[in-house]
């Protein structure tokens, strides 16, 4: 679906696009100005994301949260949202990152059992991302390997 | 006190810690493995927010992103958000990026009034994003002649 936007084949309501990234409102937004920031090159999530297009993601979600505060729609905050995978909230498989104005008494919530955890845990936790992070590494140089 | 962190003066369980950006663990987690990405450099939020700060900020998300789905922590989906303003809810106000897993019958939710808007609301809310960006760029501009 995002494709076909992109393409130009199916209606939206631009507020950006350059060579790389596409930013359009959003059919069912939080708030008057919820927007998209999309790739143009197709990704699914962070896993087949380009390191330099998600920067460049960025940096156009940065930007588009900064204009929103200048500009006339209701804006007293900014929250920005991406969603990777189905159990993450992900609906459309193609990697995008919202953006939207928040103000006060808007119906935007969030909740989760946030219970408050020993220093124990959070340091097995840290260690476990990090062996993420060696086994991501090692996953990536097989593969610069496997290229060569 | 995200600052005292950056420090080395208060209590963290950090993953990741380099020259501009530093990711540790949060105290009272969505799931096992939230963790926060916080630039070395104070800023409150968007606006104050360097522009390389943030792609670099992005970039750390983006690969301790992809770390969880290869840690031995449950993750089906990994959800990145960033709360700008009060408004939004942002509670400390150094800027910060929240990365944590999910999982199917993890306890995060969100609520909105999701109702589909009319094409002409959509592109009002587009157009006045757009006159927003060229304000930012006015402001911007009016900035940089001023240090001139």
């Amino acid at each position: 679906m995002f494709c076909a936007i992109v393409r130009g084949e199916a209606e939206s309501s631009v507020v950006y696009d350059d060579d790389d990234m596409l930013a359009f409102m959003v059919l069912q937004p939080v708030t008057p100005g919820h927007l998209l920031i999309v790739p143009k090159a197709h990704a699914v999530g962070l896993a087949d994301l380009d390191d330099k297009a998600g920067a460049r993601m960025w940096q156009v979600a940065h930007r588009l949260g900064r204009a929103l505060r200048h500009s006339d729609l209701r804006c007293e905050g900014v929250d920005l949202f991406l969603a990777d995978g189905a159990a993450a909230f992900q609906e459309i498989f193609h990697v995008h990152l919202h953006v939207f104005p928040r103000f006060a008494g808007d119906s935007f919530r969030i909740d989760a059992n946030w219970r408050m955890r020993e220093r124990g845990e959070l340091d097995e936790a840290a260690a476990a991302v990090r062996r993420g992070l060696s086994r991501l590494d090692d996953a990536q140089n097989a593969h610069t390997t496997q290229i060569q």
